[in-house]
């Protein structure tokens, strides 16, 4: 999956996959069995599936490319392969929720023991290319899981009525930080590349790299904040249907959605639910779990419109590459809003999910990655602050159904 | 909720109301946290939640009497509220497999707290005859839900690739032992009487005991068995619509039911899940697992119908009243079908649901036990194999809907 | 389908036959082509199906019965089965309004070939007993059909927002009828008979006539009214849970219903819609178009209860059997309440539709004329305004879903 | 919504407003009032509809820009406004098939007096320039109407078990008429310019004009035929899921689907409903009336894929347009593939449906047209055997979910 052409240092990859299965136990490490067990929705997992899952990607791609490899129990193959057809049959999406054994100490056990496989083997040199190739793949598959599972984990905590904590200590943010004032970025049009160059890891989503015309396009510094929104609200944007494309006009009718995912208008003013529990809204940090629907309806009130995913690419690539929030175990909330390129919270991007020009997927299962979910979804670009720091790059692709509202997303305005 | 007109004595109920809590304590010892959180179906709940709902039970209508009291915590109220719509809102019913917190621990916790307050006042004498009456009401409260706990955790398990054992060290049946031989029991028609006759505890649905006529009828003498069952299955009971009710038909057009609940053909025959893991049917048992339809379909492919409920309780009447196989932790499934009156799997009869002429819903909340669920259900008579032993009598109405095939379920036929 | 044991007055049956069919004839006279197209929801059907199907039962049951011959058009067969699974496959029920061929030229000339065939062959003498049997079901049939196809076209109607009438030189009501007062008929209990004594047409449901034991009891004389449903929305009726059986309340909330079906609160006070368009609602008409569940909820919050099946034909056949309004082709709508036996609205009854003891279905295909919908339906009994005057009789079962509002249906209290 | 900065020619105008008007007339002269009546799914509308909104579009938008304009019936405004939130509410979409009234006879005096009103006006040169280009956008619209019209005619009569027909005296195809070769047009990358250039009217999804940048490609020459789409099917084309789109393989489990929409396996072969009745599927046509899913899965199948919507309009710009076949009321289906640009199949595209760089919707309610779809849908290209054929261009966007099948959609390959 990787275009690394030369063989990767794999003392560095041992020491890289060391690293992102430790993050992944630190993640997990205060959380009760009660806790990992449950999904909320069909489009989350329990936290103890993501831990299982990310093993099983190991061991099916890595340990099961040696013919004599024998897996620790089949039934793990069905159990947790998430979406791999050409793998076979698996457990219903839906109800990964209801898979009570393996309990969470025999999939500690798992990763355990699937994870000495893969570094003894590192260590000894016995892998291949493709197989380390492999390897990285899955330190990259796994810090995405990260993510997944804190944002499914939020999602389940919040429907719980005594609104818990993941995070223990969380620091009150400064109510009284401003955001950076709003600033317009201009990049001239012209012919420009955007894509993976070949020089570091990438999914295949991002490559080829190639050429595309943009025309003249100013970006904003910063992404849009609460106060913002709440300005949006105020206004009546969530009523008004000239504002909304007719499938986010109906999702709102279906929903009743009247503020972002995890608001609720409380005696004193907005509070949201956040991984350290209910508090105020924060009116300097960028807003947060909103759907493409709302992204688009805010920016046409605006009187501007979201970036496509080029004109984004482009705008990270003209000045310095500065870092928001990321992954902080201890906070996994995002700060107030400044002149970032990549973290806080995802941005929602006016371009659907599509293969770039010459667009190949890898042979074998492995190729089921990317390619078969390029259809009615919609590009998110940056991260955010439970994204890994190592994770991201302004190559990167995300992407989700425009009513997915349990994602860190917000928005980055155009005109 | 009782007849009871004297004041119960205060020893006894202390230690039934022991013995009833250290049962469910017994039940879900060898349960993990995983084990007890998620439901598998909407009809079905958490072992946690049940542990909590019971205790709820005692906290709300014994302790909660007393306007002196204050609740442990006022979110169990919203969380452990089964359907009492006059105590209040409550946690969505399909979402108790997603509360998390409390967990097991806490739950235990809970438990225990409420478990010597309630024991307190009763060794102390201080509470009043409807007090002590709840108590009692308590404990038939919790007797059921110990059958609900099994009930949800077969169906929760089942679900699981691994078919993993409630029960370890289950005794393989003796597949020689036959079954006894149908035989008939003749009551004669004319005036009688059925419902509770005061003399015990009886829920509100089984009272007033009153006149019915019944026509002359026969009962067979024991349940129909597996080994019936395959012949109506060979004969393509399945497949003849003429043998339905229409709503019948439907179901089995919409799920493609074509054998009991829990049934498999697999390469050496018919199995069966049971809380002991997955094994053969064995051909003398009582068939189990089946809904309404089922029933009433097989009843009519054989000739015959289902008692009403009146005739099932002539019949019970009738003669000595011998106990097949009720709650056995150790075994959790039904015998070879004898010639009894109580136990091994419920009965489904040709009776709708209904109160009976007179009946009348205790004052307050409580009143909602019973009486507003009388729609649309049909009633089972008898007790089966995880019906703790203290729990069933010959006047007792057990109702489900028709496609229901959790529940322990069989019939016995009439002409 | 009849219990006759002697052979019917032919004359009789062919004068009786063609009243049938002329009444169909007269009832769709005014109706388009548009009017007879549609379905409004799965359980009604398109006037022109109502049509055919009628004509298809007489060319299935009565000239099917000559092996000789040869059906008009074999499709036809496929699409106007309404359920006999004997017959075989069938068009699907939720589609009947797509059907625009044979359209409604086509079914006039399909049901003036039926009908001059049975016709000839009743003049000529040629039908067996069986035959004979099955037209006099097939005229009970119709009937039941012609009830069904104003209140499908009434519920269609009502869907449009011309709210066009049916009827056109509707009479208004005088308002200042009232009602007759609430007066109580006691029935003194013991062993009693009900359903069909044989002496005249009945379907299989009211057979055989057997023996119940009833209790005291006392009937109100007339059905519930508008005004009185008034007072029960006005005192929070629909509001409060604890009149509600659970799967009502769970009805209410899923739908809204806060007061009869087609009742609208306009700004001069209730209106209602009626086969002669949109009317306000008149006080001293019984109340129509409520589910079961409403009936039992306004029992329950009046302090009497629904009257059992078998009490209310106790009731009927206990004084003279007064007629109130019935099948009115230029009215079509209750009249004011007054003391009436058979009439105005039907009446939901206590009681599940259940198989009378000793119950058997007729051999073959029209064996599931009643039989095979005995599950989880209500009985109403008596008869409504739109109900053909020759059809009913007192031991007539009428039944619906519990959440049934598009039948004429309303209540009169027992105690 | 034109570009048309001069003033149109108005007696041009009114011979294309006439022309239109008469050809809608022209296609439902043989459609009885039962044909017009019903929807057979919620995508699709009434015949009788399609006829009242294309009027409704004129009374609404032109006649209705005159403040002195008292429309012929306020209801026709709710019931015939499509999906125009900024004029009011609307009758529900899922529910047109259930209007009974008013009737065809209304509705095509609805269409005189209208038609009459705005032919008035333009002959008596009382519009502005603003009117005139909405009666040029509303014969365009009507246009669209009436190829939606047939296709919904084809989905509604294609249920019917009689299987009719529209079209009387079909052609029989010759079987022997093969299809052009398979050739490639080769279209070397570079910067090229894409969308409406003025000259004519256009739609405003295709404004504006705008540069892309392109890789080298080479087009198909003509379509996939049917005989090419036998040998996907015979190679298990929809069993294997390693050629689908995740979402594609989802909808093929749901659905069932195993050959394209109306296809049936008959003893003799494959046959295909046609507005003429179902007949064999002929080898040399364009495969029809396939999902977006389906035709991506061919293409990787093929080894190829779906060209983009730029590289289409490239590739019909750089030759002779030719056009293959269009509407002929007589005909009504596709001939045998041949080189041709436009007509036969629409032609699904790899693209999503967006917004052009720079797109504005047009101020009012006119503003609802097109760019409130711009989510999650796919752009086809070209026309289709029922496109009037004043109605293509090469800028056409047309754009349909991606499991739609009951367009007139195939595809074209590149590489």
């Amino acid at each position: 999956m990787t275009t690394t052409s030369t063989r990767p240092d794999v003392t560095r990859l041992l020491a890289r996959f060391r690293d992102v299965r430790s993050r992944t136990d630190r993640l997990t490490r205060d959380l009760s069995p009660e806790d990992q067990t449950p999904q909320s929705m069909m489009q989350a997992s329990p936290a103890k599936w993501h831990r299982a899952h990310t093993t099983w990607f190991f061991e099916e791609f890595v340990l099961g490319s040696d013919p004599g490899y024998r897996p620790r129990n089949p039934a793990f193959r069905y159990l947790f392969n998430s979406y791999y057809e050409a793998v076979g049959e698996r457990h219903p999406r839906a109800a990964r929720g209801q898979v009570t054994r393996p309990g969470v100490d025999e999939v500690a056990a798992y990763r355990e023991d699937v994870e000495r496989q893969v570094a003894d083997r590192l260590a000894a040199g016995s892998l291949d290319d493709a197989a380390l190739d492999l390897v990285e793949l899955g330190c990259h598959h796994e810090e995405q899981h990260q993510e997944l599972l804190l944002m499914d984990l939020k999602h389940l905590l919040s429907g719980n009525v005594l609104q818990p904590s993941y995070v223990d200590r969380s620091p009150d943010p400064d109510p009284g930080a401003g955001p950076d004032p709003l600033r317009w970025t201009h990049l001239p049009g012209g012919l420009t590349q955007v894509g993976d160059d070949g020089r570091g890891f990438a999914f295949d989503n991002e490559r080829p790299r190639h050429r595309v015309w943009l025309e003249d396009v100013e970006v904003a510094g910063r992404q849009v904040t609460n106060a913002e929104w709440m300005e949006f609200i105020a206004d009546g944007g969530y009523r008004d249907p000239q504002l909304w494309l007719s499938d986010g006009w109906a999702t709102l009718q279906a929903t009743g959605w009247d503020a972002p995912g995890y608001w609720r208008r409380d005696e004193d003013g907005w509070t949201t639910f956040t991984l350290s529990g209910r508090r105020p809204v924060v009116a300097a940090e960028p807003v947060c779990h909103i759907s493409y629907f709302e992204a688009d309806a805010f920016a046409r009130w605006a009187g501007y419109r979201l970036p496509t995913e080029q004109e984004w690419e482009a705008f990270a690539a003209s000045g310095d590459q500065v870092r928001g929030e990321l992954l902080d175990p201890e906070r996994c909330h995002p700060a107030a809003a400044r002149e970032i390129t990549l973290g806080n919270v995802w941005e929602w991007t006016a371009s659907a999910y599509l293969p770039y020009p010459g667009f190949e997927t890898a042979p074998g299962a492995v190729g089921e990655y990317n390619g078969k979910f390029m259809n009615d979804q919609h590009v998110l670009r940056g991260a955010c602050a439970i994204t890994p720091p190592e994770h991201p790059r302004i190559t990167y692709r995300n992407f989700f159904p425009a009513d997915s509202r349990w994602v860190f997303s917000g928005l980055r305005l155009a005109r």
